[in-house]
């Protein structure tokens, strides 16, 4: 039977944690766990159950705070610069830091400030009373309070709970989660997929969230979608007496859904459907006192499932803050329009970086099933319920995943692809710790939109100037006008036709694009702009070609639609058809080069160092279809 | 023999880092750790030794988007709203998210899109190529880049690992350190200490420092002071072949520490003594290729040695930056005059609070041998060398433990010591999460100051009015004239005499002082006001008072200096002499109110929620020597 037209509702957000919140009360399930007792030595990071006060005082008792002699302070009072007192060995008793006051001491003189004089030592001033002794209590006193409760013990908290008598504290029982995936198409992570056949990774990020959150998870064995084999997994799951259990969709929310059914037959269906993206089909239950969320397949909806809802319940058993609430927000200018349906809370990954004065928010891709989206985002742009989206250059709210002050020293790139930058990244992280290149592909002339729009710190490009055979420097001319900036060649690179292994259509030149199904690369693309010159050379008009609409924004989606039979070639350089073990019909060589606005110069000095770098440089060499020649050198500055 | 005066050099912080850094490069031992090869289940938290690229194309197929029918798009293009076009089995075929497109088939419809007509579907628009379909790679291309180098694995990055084909991960050894606590005059932290011992937990902040920055640490047996124990120990940490040796000394740094001579005997003395504040006798070493480090043996100066010294080594063999340079930072004005030695780095532990529109840092006691300045601390402001300190109302730059958000919500009270303010801030830190109560003990008179400053959001006062008899307001007017504000209730409590166990001098009254040793508060203390007030009604001078100058800042030091006989007898609250087992002769009972500043009243309100809170005010009454009768009533609003 299929049940999602039935059942699948669009409940906001906070209706949704509402109803769970309020069924868990019923349940009393609500409040933070109870305490279990751990040694020191295990209790990093835990949480306290109840308040510390100190057993004892620190120091517990007067103890010397320098190595000296005690003395009493009322036998020092006539001592003078001109006319030192002698103590006897009586009066003054040496101590080490550490060692107890003598009794009827009530001050320390530090060795550095007497004189041997035989058995006795000679003193020059006075000494107050209590100098140099730390007294009973001076740190802690017993029975203060030392930790509140509800507090993640960090390091130095574990030295003042031993310090003032401790040697264990009551900590929150980590909550326990169980996981059941299901999907007749899952396979396991160590297993080769065959087409229709989906490796299941959510079981790991959901069980990552959960520890990171503070909890602890079991994973079950995965499930074919089957409503009896769901139903049996849930009870013995119930078994173990989870906190929550977490039933994870395959790909599919649709008529292999069983999960909203099965909880409706063993107990109650709070939420089936939430107005939240990516993420729609969360399912929120309860089975006798324990809760059950069935988390939407797609990777994104759910880790996004497990951060809104997961780890806030965690936290919630933990009496702390959700990890999602303790990140640092900010505002950030949006620099695309996002559409946005407005009855939905809608979080878009973005990367952020600061240009200038502007901290900048461009949205990543918004597909759910892009998990990459997630690890390449600096933070999610919350666009609220009730709104339609957010204009290009509009502020938005972002939850930040680092924090500013790394997103300041983010070094942000838009422009042409090339898988280089991908090597540049790892060049950038590892000589310059805290230091991060990010790039996005949005074509050469994309990139020089972005520079006047003071949206990107540097641009790839290689545009072909038809007239004068050069690249680049007419563009700037004409995109860039008056901006003092340097353009810096990172490569030549050789282009070409990528085409399956083999060739198997016995492709020799551009000349036999009219027979073959073409992969394009998008309009403002460096390489289709090549294209389009070596068309009119050769007297082909674009459309002749099929598949010259069909637009790909990278040289490796070019490289996978010949892959895969999409099309017959495709225009692009040769590391990708090397990626993708296909073969390369070379076109020929062109220059590609970074256009530095001189207002980002200082931002720039770790790529423009590693430019000059002979370990950089060597790498880049190797690639194949790279020529390094002119690495670093400057074609222009203005 | 003594080598203090002979080896111990104060050279600076940087240079200090320098040679370390010198002697590890000439060992080899200075750049990352090799990698290890873990499961995925096995790796959240670790770093990635080498770039992870992906091995498979996610999706590894085409893969349907919907539920729907995959359909060839050339097939679909005279379907129209009016005139809709039936397909046959043949050319719609039925698929689920995430299932292979059928060969040949090149898009999908989905199903709340097509009408049923036997055998057949009805579609009422042309379909677009690839609609509705996840084409290969999407998420990632075989070959690309999936995360850097030296990257600390988040759930995320775990999902996208193993949706391009790898259940497996490199990533860096965890760093291993051993730790050799030393010191004759140390005990564990299981056993209660008698006088001059003294518990040792400088290895459980050191090892679960190491554990938080990704290291690893096994602690061997405490030695006492001597020679050859710690050559042996050091030999046979040696064997275990560690990354790093940690030598913990006692309290002392003076004539037991031979941390030094050893390390010179068996390898290479490289530093010993550093201009770092609090930390000074801090020792670094090289024993053939393994480092070797000297902790110092008060608990501040073991900490920060840790995360000055300690915590970037082990940042570095991960390839990751240090904690204490990836903590937030922020400039704040200092609330006191601080000096510092002119030769050194100074870190003075401070308490940041956004009070109106200024950052605030409120120096914590600077004793090396009080961990609760640590625990307490929200960071710490670095006063450079070269420089003689800060003036009150200067900027410092402060290294935050706590993020500015965190700190943006912390109600910050200076004023009177209530030992039940902690109690009202285990409330705080209950009920509302993310948000914080942090008191200082500066005396009423010193809270008002403080607000009148702009330094507070409201102060704790109990200030006797000897003309009236009445509390606070008149004190209002002298100190916040014109300052819109709420003074509010907090308890009526009751002050008395503090007097040993017993009362084995059988003190009866204030009539008795002048017989006795006193222990005094500090000036613009209420207590004070009130002894005097209560002297002066008995017509007894201060001047005859044995210990009317000897100041105690807290009601607890008042009952810590009579419980170890430091005086005989002081006057503080009721709470104080059942906290320390004392004996308490009531003198008689004041009003403990709130001093609010309108402009604060935001800030406030979970302080005066809990007020009115019935759990709250039931736990405060419950203490004895307090009346909750006027609880958060208003005494005068202006």
């Amino acid at each position: 039977m299929n049940e999602r037209n039935y059942y699948l509702e669009d409940i906001p957000l906070d209706d949704a944690q509402a109803r769970l919140t309020a069924a868990l009360e019923a349940a009393g399930r609500g409040q933070p766990l109870d305490g279990e007792t751990l040694p020191l030595t295990a209790a990093l990071g835990r949480v306290t159950a109840a308040p510390v006060w100190a057993k004892l005082s620190a120091p517990h008792y007067h103890a010397s705070a320098m190595d000296g002699y005690a003395v009493r302070s009322e036998d020092t009072r006539a001592a003078t610069e001109t006319r030192p007192l002698a103590l006897t060995p009586e009066q003054a008793r040496p101590v080490n830091t550490g060692d107890p006051l003598p009794t009827g001491m009530n001050a320390v003189i530090m060795i550095e400030d007497v004189q041997q004089s035989g058995e006795n030592i000679l003193i020059y001033h006075p000494v107050a009373p209590w100098q140099h002794v730390r007294m009973v209590g001076e740190d802690m006193v017993a029975t203060e309070l030392v930790l509140p409760a509800n507090h993640k013990i960090r390091p130095v908290d574990l030295g003042a709970v031993a310090g003032c008598g401790h040697h264990t504290v009551s900590v929150r029982r980590q909550p326990f989660v169980i996981i059941i995936p299901t999907g007749s198409e899952l396979i396991p992570a160590d297993r080769a997929p065959a087409p229709g056949q989906i490796i299941e990774y959510n079981s790991l990020v959901l069980s990552a969230q959960i520890q990171e959150a503070g909890g602890r998870a079991a994973v079950m064995d995965m499930l074919p979608d089957d409503h009896s084999q769901l139903a049996a997994a849930l009870q013995a799951a119930l078994q173990q007496q989870p906190d929550l259990i977490l039933v994870l969709s395959g790909s599919s929310a649709g008529s292999r859904d069983f999960t909203a059914g099965v909880i409706r037959e063993l107990g109650q269906l709070l939420v089936h459907g939430i107005a939240v993206r990516p993420g729609h089909p969360v399912i929120m239950g309860m089975i006798g006192a324990t809760p059950i969320i069935g988390v939407p397949g797609y990777p994104v909806s759910a880790a996004l499932t497990g951060e809104i809802f997961i780890q806030p319940l965690i936290a919630r058993w933990l009496g702390l803050l959700s990890p999602i609430d303790s990140r640092p927000r900010a505002q950030a200018v949006m620099t695309r329009k996002i559409t946005s349906p407005t009855g939905d809370d809608d979080f878009v990954r973005v990367t952020v970086a600061q240009v200038g004065d502007r901290l900048l928010a461009a949205p990543l891709n918004r597909g759910a099933g892009v998990i990459t989206s997630l690890v390449r985002a600096d933070g999610l742009a919350h666009i609220p319920r009730f709104s339609e989206g957010v204009d290009m250059g509009q502020p938005v709210d972002v939850i930040l995943y680092r924090d500013l002050d790394v997103i300041r020293k983010t070094i942000l790139a838009l422009g042409s692809h090339d898988p280089m930058l991908d090597l540049l990244a790892q060049y950038v992280a590892i000589r310059f710790p805290g230091c991060r290149l990010a790039s996005a592909n949005v074509g050469s002339m994309g990139g020089l939109v972005a520079l006047r729009r003071r949206e990107a710190h540097f641009a790839g490009v290689h545009l072909l100037d038809e007239t004068t055979g050069d690249y680049n420097i007419r563009y700037l001319d004409k995109y860039l006008p008056g901006v003092p900036l340097q353009l810096v060649t990172f490569a030549y690179r050789e282009q070409g036709l990528i085409v399956p292994a083999g060739n198997p259509l016995n492709i020799q030149s551009l000349d036999d694009l009219p027979r073959l199904r073409y992969v394009n690369r998008q309009r403002g693309a460096g390489t289709r702009l090549l294209l389009d010159y070596e068309l009119k050379q050769r007297g082909i008009a674009s459309e002749s070609i099929n598949g010259y609409d069909r637009e790909e924004y990278t040289h490796l989606g070019v490289a996978v639609a010949v892959a895969t039979g999409i099309a017959d070639c495709g225009l692009g350089v040769r590391s990708a058809a090397i990626a993708l073990g296909l073969d390369f019909i070379s076109v020929g060589w062109e220059r590609y080069d970074f256009v530095i606005p001189k207002e980002h110069q200082a931002q720039m000095e770790p790529v423009l160092a590693l430019l000059h770098d002979t370990d950089f440089q060597a790498a880049l060499a190797a690639q194949p279809g790279y020529d390094i020649r002119d690495i670093g050198k400057t074609v222009i500055t203005r």
